[in-house]
């Protein structure tokens, strides 16, 4: 395929999150030129959402150049799905049921959109601009609240014959393990290995044990990710147990993707990775042990170097990027 | 990328198993013009086998018209490595350390080769010719001995950055569970899903409960996947609940390989699926309970309706009709 796109031409990105909506106009080299935020929380129906984003956004453009110098929209956006352009079902955001995201957005800006879920808009951020910059195979894990995933095998995001691949945070770690809430399924890696996990494994530990820690201070409905992290760097033994714990199961869920698509590096992005080695050394002795030989010592677990606020934006736009030029 | 073979062309495919090699002429339309088969097993040297395949298949290819009419060999072989076109430490085959298969048999016989695993080689076969004609995305496992599987996304074949991808057998489902006495890790689907894993489950279940069995009356030696599958065709209990617990872990690591690549339909072949029902009933209930709503009740569950023998051969033939012509 020549790419025909001549390096004058822009893309836009926006990244539709829970709180905010983060968007920018981005060249080829992956530089922000304009950026803006406005709040996903303002219209509980989605045309005033779109109505408000396009005022802010089309004053952008004109600034950029005016649209004859955009090549399209790549947006990324939780539940989006890439060969509807849908957002399906998204229980973090305002607007309930199956929104033709894409298609209205296009009838609006009267340019080309792509849209897909938000984690693997990040992966595509990280091939064209971060850690994956000439990798064929690896996969993005984001731990936040939540844990999402993006895999690229043979250069190319797996979408899945209906455009829902990659669901890594959902498969079945510990079986009959404990509850996701959200999802009513038992013992899910995003049940241990997110924000939510690792406050529930410190409340579980505290409930359980009568080790001594600076955790027993706090009010349980105040502790979370973040609170458990500075108990751990203070040296909080309960607390180093939680991230242990948090690690192994990550490390066992990474040793069962790598002997799926045997990816070169797994890329880690989001608030948990922010524990750094508390998280990290776990993760990779388990994984070691749990590989196959002919794994083993092979994959790097590598933390995306992007600025979090960027990595959406660029990750929606290197979308665009991507597109088929009609 | 145009097709350029013309429809005279012929491929030869080789399965190379733990016991018998078997070998075939084949035309681009899936018939086995030609075939044969010679033990894997008389030659303790590779360089002998090569030697021995040679000179029956020299003959054959000699019948079919000559090398000129034969657009390439393709080979299947347990621990075979598409990018280097070794076989490496196959523990069930008489040679032993890394072997330069494809280089060798190109030397020989003067023809482009390419190689792979056994059980991608049978995914390109059923893509080719059987239940997963005109399926871009979709997961091959064969249940026998072992638990071996090829992975199809985007419509090629998931080889990871260093053609090891696919090992789905080697995956963790149960930590901490059953030892697989050949690998020496805990839980893996292997150890459960796979012949081997039959016989163990019912060796344990007879051993953990009284319950009566017609299996009692067989020397523990003696009980294997066949024995048991018998028992719980004749309704013994405790033969069916082997098939059970074993369709249950099966059910739940084909959940997590969808939320994985979400495949059209997973296709199952090898001795285990003869058990028919008794093992695809809890496999299929446990998938669907353990899988995110938004996969449920969309991935077909096949079972290859391709002869075992005519298989093999047709998938390793496969392989040189996938090749980039020089």
């Amino acid at each position: 395929m020549a790419k025909t796109t001549s390096l004058q031409q822009l893309a836009v990105g926006i990244d539709i999150g829970g709180t905010g909506t983060k968007f920018g106009i981005v060249d080829r080299h992956g530089n922000i030129l304009f950026s803006g935020e406005i709040s996903s929380r303002n219209h509980s129906e989605v045309e005033g959402f779109i109505d408000e984003l396009h005022g802010v956004l089309y004053d952008m453009i004109e600034q950029a150049g005016g649209p004859g110098r955009i090549k399209g929209i790549g947006v990324g956006a939780p539940n989006g799905n890439f060969y509807s352009g849908t957002v399906e079902y998204a229980p973090n955001l305002p607007w309930k049921g199956i929104i033709p995201f894409a298609k209205m957005l296009e009838e609006k800006f009267k340019l080309p959109v792509v849209l897909t879920n938000d984690a693997n808009a990040a992966a595509i951020g990280e091939m064209m601009y971060g850690a994956a910059q000439g990798m064929k195979d690896f996969i993005m894990i984001t731990l936040g609240t939540g844990v999402g995933s993006g895999i690229v095998a043979n250069g190319k995001l797996i979408y899945g014959h209906d455009g829902f691949a990659g669901e890594l945070g959902h498969t079945i770690i510990i079986p009959n393990g404990r509850l996701h809430e959200g999802t009513g399924k038992l013992g899910s890696l995003e049940s241990y290995a997110s924000a939510t996990g690792v406050r529930l494994t410190a409340l579980e530990m505290l409930a359980k044990t009568n080790e001594k820690s600076i955790l027993r201070d706090i009010p349980p409905k105040r502790i979370d990710s973040k609170k458990v992290y500075e108990a751990a760097m203070q040296g909080d033994k309960l607390a180093k147990e939680v991230f242990e714990f948090t690690g192994q199961i990550l490390g066992l869920a990474l040793a069962n993707f790598v002997m799926f698509s045997s990816p070169e590096a797994i890329i880690l992005f989001g608030g948990l990775t922010k524990s750094g080695e508390l998280i990290l050394k776990p993760t990779r002795e388990s994984m070691e042990i749990n590989l196959l030989k002919v794994f083993q010592n092979k994959v790097k677990i590598l933390v995306s170097h992007l600025r979090e606020a960027d990595a959406a934006i660029l990750g929606a736009s290197a979308l665009v990027w991507e597109m088929k030029t009609a």
